[in-house]
């Protein structure tokens, strides 16, 4: 059995550490960041470079994502059996609750968006497919989390990220809101990432019964909960038809 | 200086193996499609894996594009300079000329989709972001051959894909009509690779004045052509007005 290969693990964090911040990093700045001697960095970037993974731009010589890694990502997307079986499940769900509608995976301790159909209007919308959640402060990470889907661990060490009042930062309101998804077969996150806006999610179920993705629905806080501030029943039926329908496609045997 | 790092170009082959095709391939396949043992390809498949660049089909065992790969493209799009300095531009041009809008770089011997602007009307249409056109049958690949963008040698040296009865297949066909493109300053492909479609597009300049990237529009051909079968002068005005209004926000000297 080969162990893993040090200059591909490597490769990988430099890749990573460029998908974060400006996007732009020197030799220097990449060797430092990672404890790497720069001659080593170097040949791992010279090499990342000719196979179109990483581009340098000539007037500063600074290194930044390459060409290659879109083209990857949009295959990805071809071949996601998960977002494939999804999409006209995702396209009824947007039509029958007048929302945008996301499908997330768990990816180093985030939410993935690997699909998004817009809200059904003519407003402006940016795409959100390849951008990563937190996985407290969003439905569709509470979902992966309550499942099993992604480890829960890592959140109980230590107090989470606040984006406003009511995120859930310490583990102990985590692991009662986790407790509660589980119970309820579904997850709401009401303006616990943005002030006025809120998500609901239900878990998608693969070969196997696992927790493999989720779908939810996003969107203003008066239109996606009640005059109590308690999630609309009728969109979370449609959220929990659509993830049931999705898994079926998918061949669980319990969904 | 370093030399390149053989486990990474290794790596790089294997995810670009993955990215053609059905998208899913045995440990056995990809050894054998790229001449690695068997214990080789493993052990770089697995560190793969480990980085979430591969995942493994629990079912099959079979290997297929990781989630990470998603992050990492979007992650290109944005911090790609061409691309953000072209939305505005390509959004005017699809308003303006009522067509769908692509922006296209060099990547791998073709033309890769960075940017697409939907024609600007209700019909159905897919994303092409991401997608690989042919160099010598669209008008955005052979602006980049024209320009320098790519390299022509590959193309001299056999017929290329026909697609239509109207691609360019011979190398002498193709040579004479890009010596057409630096005459004219702009590039069309009139069902060449797909009947009833055509495409216009013009060359993007960078700082220091190199063809660094080129906009388009597509669509119909009896909107794009006159009645004689040419590109209409008023939309190629307007896509070579776009393109210079981009190469000038790149700080291209000349335009």
């Amino acid at each position: 059995m080969a162990g893993p290969v040090q200059s591909i693990e490597r490769a990988a964090a430099i890749l990573r550490l460029l998908a974060r911040g400006s996007g732009r990093l020197s030799l220097g700045e990449v060797a430092t960041s990672l404890g790497l001697a720069k001659g080593t960095a170097h040949g791992i970037l010279r090499t990342l470079q000719s196979v179109d993974f990483v581009e340098q731009d000539r007037a500063t010589g600074k290194y930044q994502l390459g060409a290659a890694l879109l083209h990857l990502g949009t295959s990805y997307l071809d071949i996601n059996e998960l977002r494939s079986r999804s999409i006209n499940w995702a396209d009824a769900l947007a039509a029958r609750s007048g929302e945008a509608v996301r499908l997330g995976v768990p990816l180093e301790g985030k939410v993935l968006i690997v699909h998004h159909v817009f809200r059904p209007d003519d407003t402006f919308q940016t795409l959100d497919v390849g951008s990563l959640l937190p996985l407290h402060a969003s439905a569709l990470g509470k979902v992966l989390l309550a499942y099993g889907a992604t480890p829960l661990e890592p959140l109980m060490e230590t107090e989470q990220e606040s984006y406003t009042r009511h995120t859930l930062v310490s583990p102990q309101q985590l692991n009662r809101a986790l407790g509660e998804v589980r119970e309820a077969g579904w997850a709401a996150a009401i303006q616990e990432m943005m002030m006025g806006e809120a998500d609901i999610a239900a878990p998608i179920r693969g070969q196997g019964g696992l927790v493999v993705g989720a779908v939810g629905i996003s969107g203003a806080m008066d239109r996606l909960c009640d005059s109590k501030g308690r999630p609309q029943a009728s969109l979370v039926g449609l959220t929990r038809d659509a993830a049931r329908a999705i898994s079926r496609d998918l061949g669980a045997a319990r969904w």
